[in-house]
């Protein structure tokens, strides 16, 4: 398996490719920039969307489902959203295709033009919002809570698997209020609920915190959001939540009459994240043995190998193995019991390792007899042995302990390579060589972020909502700064 | 709610489309022949999705996900293929719009013109057949169980809502197997997996059957499905299953290490259902009062309106329903306590009912005196006074009794409605005055199958696959059949 893998310290770009191909997660299609996501890939993207999709859930959304065209006119209706989104997108200009008359298989059929170009949705803001205009009368209508789980296409010219593909999958939540202080306090609550998701489940720390006006979503007022810090120091946006205003639905004319029977705008919110959340996982933990996955999303959380000579030695363990099988499933565990002969107990060892399976427990014609077994964790590579009766309990208690050590893990790596800088020199400095989240004042300007960006190529990760007031001074201009913001060179 | 609502007896297409719009289930958006699905037809969706998704995956079968586009050229690999699909796509030309020079909104870029038209997805064989050459070597390799949850776009000139849309969600197995009988028994299993799922969860009865050559899937040799009898007589396919035979694999190379060392086409089966499920459920089972919805489907299985004055009134109230509430909870029972002061309670009453909730459960002061609460039944309107500590009981049977009264209903209606014809002046009176399902003996040419089509616009449904072999005589041709088919009026 883990033959011809490149090392993380050789080429982390490298070894991030290779090992999202051979864990046989993702791979690129004959579709210029469109990925295949495998069974196993997908299989944690599964999780991931079952988790989020509970969360939304408890906190009052319902999904539904908007269709993947929109009106090429729809773009440019709200002025901000046309100038960051509208540009690369798919075109749908023909809806037939025919024989080729010179018998060359089939071409588009030139008298099926469409009168209005359709684009493939890129976000859903401009479709969603031209529907709920028929949907919001009265302050009765609202709030409006809706998610949708729905594949989305911008065209990249340079992609990769999961973090940067021209289609992808993601959730996108749309909301719609009668104050502007709930649509903002519901863009707070779902930044937190992404917060919670990633420590959580994908035990992947994070920065909450609100980007600068140049890196908001194109037509929201705010954008919060949720930075997470890569094993090579680069940062990753995880997931943004957005407080829109109520430029939506001006564009699209989109009023409610108040309780006090007054007419108004409607305010808004847009939340999301994607399968971009699998390359954040992928560079949160894997090592250059493989992939490294969180017990709580990982697919197979314990693998059983039988070590065994012939058809007897076989039926013993897996007799042996079923109740322990039953317990853990009982325990709400995934088990994979590998009793295949077509491959060698060295082989499966190596793949389970390759493939991130939290445990991997070995079980041969002597542990029969001495009725125990050996239980490795993948986030560390101990082993132990283990009596078989205690066996379950054990597993649990080591599934609860590597998630957490995941956790800790990412945490500790966060905080050493988070520093601060106060001059110029410093900050460059620790850009160049360290990498990493760099904590600088900065003097709130478009005009010196985007100048510290092209000397340094980092950039403003966000101005982080959890760090107290602290007067100082621009590390760019000198010019006066009542809070440090978070840099740092980003996927 | 059900004010100005159409009668079955007066138009039952009308009576549908109103249907779906009124209980919020869909409505047609601006996009030509695209819907929106609404959040509270979304979780029906979403619930048939969940069951669906546990009978794959006991069955062996994992999600994965392949590109929304297909390369143009893809399509005119498999020669029956093309005929059968090519034609009506939304086809992809350009990959950017810019800013109308006159500084009307957006235009397309004619720079960025694709080399090769992308289509959207009508169906994934090709793309997914592509991949398979690079996922398949050897015998190891299969049997390859895949499915996709994923929308799908046909250019379809006549929509309408849920039954024929220009895109729609769907699942699309798509299996690779090492020898035709494997293929066979996977293309087998599936039907009875769906139709399982259609006559245990959906409550509506369905005959098992193969098409006939002219109706079989594009590339098929074989093309098992469900027909279901709507309320008005018609059919509704609502699920097929493919044996493709070697045609995919040998399109598209797809070859595999035979466990005795030889080379040989892999042998593939395809199988789906969509939402069109969503308006066969509502015409199996929905009436003049609006939806009605089996138990096991329903997003709210009971809904609870208090009838009550002022707030202490309902806190009474709430009191009391709030232990019955953690009852209906633990026996995995959706509940829904309508405590809103915004309407009353007629008017949630109406709501419930046509919105096809189960079960209605209401509770005024002089119930809590009494101890006991009102108990209606959607598919009946049956109510029944109950004592408050049995009605945790009472509703969880009540509920599997609407499940199999709706069953029967349907299965009855289904029967009532099945007929046979050994004449074909017989024949005809039945299709014209009765409608329904039309069982008659049949030439097996597809001329013939094409002229009674062509006269009485029956088609040919399905062969069932449970009916004995009887010898008769094709009531168009009078030649010799060995067996009857099932003829109907389609939707």
């Amino acid at each position: 398996m883990a033959k011809d893998f490149t090392k993380r310290s050789d080429d982390y770009s490298k070894w991030y490719n290779e090992l999202v191909v051979k864990a046989d997660l993702a791979e690129s299609s004959d579709v210029r920039g469109c990925m295949v996501i495998k069974p196993y890939g997908f299989a944690i993207w599964e999780k991931m969307q079952a988790e989020l999709d509970k969360m939304f859930k408890a906190t009052g959304h319902s999904n539904a489902y908007f269709p993947l065209f929109i009106p090429k006119s729809y773009l440019s209706k709200e002025a901000d959203h046309v100038e960051g989104f509208a540009k690369e997108c798919a075109v749908v200009t023909h809806y037939r295709l025919k024989n080729d008359p010179e018998g060359k298989g089939v071409v588009v059929d030139p008298d099926a033009k469409l009168e209005e170009e359709l684009v493939v949705r890129p976000t859903s803001e401009t479709i969603i919002w031209n529907t709920y205009r028929n949907w919001i009368q009265s302050y009765r209508d609202l709030p409006l809570l809706i998610n949708q789980w729905a594949n989305v296409v911008r065209w990249e010219m340079r992609t990769r698997l999961f973090l940067r593909t021209a289609e992808f999958l993601w959730q996108e939540g749309h909301t719609a209020h009668s104050t502007k202080d709930e649509a903002i306090a519901e863009a707070e609550q779902m930044l937190e609920v992404y917060a919670t998701f990633a420590e959580r489940f994908m035990a992947m720390p994070v920065v909450k915190g609100i980007k600068t006006p140049s890196e908001r979503f194109a037509g929201a007022l705010e954008t919060y959001c949720i930075e997470a810090m890569m094993q090579d120091g680069k940062a990753l946006q995880a997931g943004t939540s957005h407080f829109l205003g109520q430029n939506f639905a001006k564009a699209f004319d989109v009023k409610f009459a108040t309780k006090e029977g007054g007419l108004e705008h409607v305010w808004a919110t847009s939340w999301g994240v994607s399968t971009r959340l699998m390359g954040a996982l992928i560079m949160t933990h894997s090592d250059d043995q493989g992939l490294v996955l969180p017990p709580k999303l990982a697919p197979i959380q314990v693998a059983i190998v039988p070590i065994f000579k012939g058809e007897e030695q076989l039926k013993q363990i897996t007799d042996k193995v079923n109740g322990l099988k039953k317990e853990l499933l009982a325990k709400g565990i995934s088990v994979k019991f590998d009793n295949r002969d077509t491959h060698k107990p060295g082989w499966k060892f190596a793949e389970y390792e390759f493939k991130g399976v939290p445990v991997r427990v070995a079980i041969g014609p002597r542990d029969l007899e001495s009725n125990q077994l050996e239980i490795a964790r993948r986030d560390t590579f101990e082993k132990n042995t283990v009596g078989f009766d205690s066996a379950a309990d054990y597993i649990e208690k080591l599934l609860e302990e590597i998630q957490e050590n995941l956790y800790s893990r990412a945490n500790e790596h966060r905080v050493d390579n988070t520093r601060s800088a106060d001059t110029w020199e410093e900050f460059k400095s620790l850009i160049d060589n360290e990498g990493g989240f760099v904590a600088a004042h900065w003097d709130g300007t478009d005009e010196t972020e985007q100048k510290i960006k092209t000397e340094t190529k980092a950039t403003i990760r966000c101005i982080p909502l959890d760090q107290p007031d602290e007067e100082g001074t621009c590390i760019y201009t000198g010019k006066p700064s009542s809070k440090r913001v978070l840099f740092a060179k980003a996927y």
